[in-house]
């Protein structure tokens, strides 16, 4: 299989295994479960693979991970939001 | 920064943000919040991404993966394991 579609298809289903997590906060508005340095640390690690992917020149890498910081960074200002509700 | 470098770091802390999940899930033996269709989702990605990283011949893409898949698996085998308790 050519690499670049191999990188697209992987990249595609590790970020839409994401959704789930931040579509479930965004509807019960409860962020007791979530742990927010393990969120810090998930979009530092994300975006040092967007880093990585730019030096390498690799789109899948980029795209997936970019991706990937913007659900996660929706997910910190979920938690931020609803976290005195909790 | 030299790139493999980048690569390891960036690896080891989104490695490192999956096993609180896996830590709570054991302690807890509770996985009704879990959702198997997305675990499975995301082995079936992480196991395509470690396949880019060996054609691809980079070592930090490879391995990240590989923890990853591994540390899903385990949530996998969790979620059969304590399914029923739920």
């Amino acid at each position: 299989m050519n690499e670049n579609i191999l990188g697209i298809v992987a990249g595609i289903l590790t970020s839409v295994s994401m959704i789930p997590q931040l579509v479930k906060v965004i509807k019960e508005k409860n962020v007791k479960d979530l742990s927010w340095i393990m969120i810090l640390i998930l979009i530092s690690g994300l975006s040092l693979w967007v880093w990585y992917g730019i030096l390498k020149n690799e789109l899948p890498i980029i795209l997936s991970n970019a991706f990937a910081v913007l659900v996660n960074l929706s997910l910190l200002i979920c938690y931020i939001a609803f976290r005195k509700k909790s």
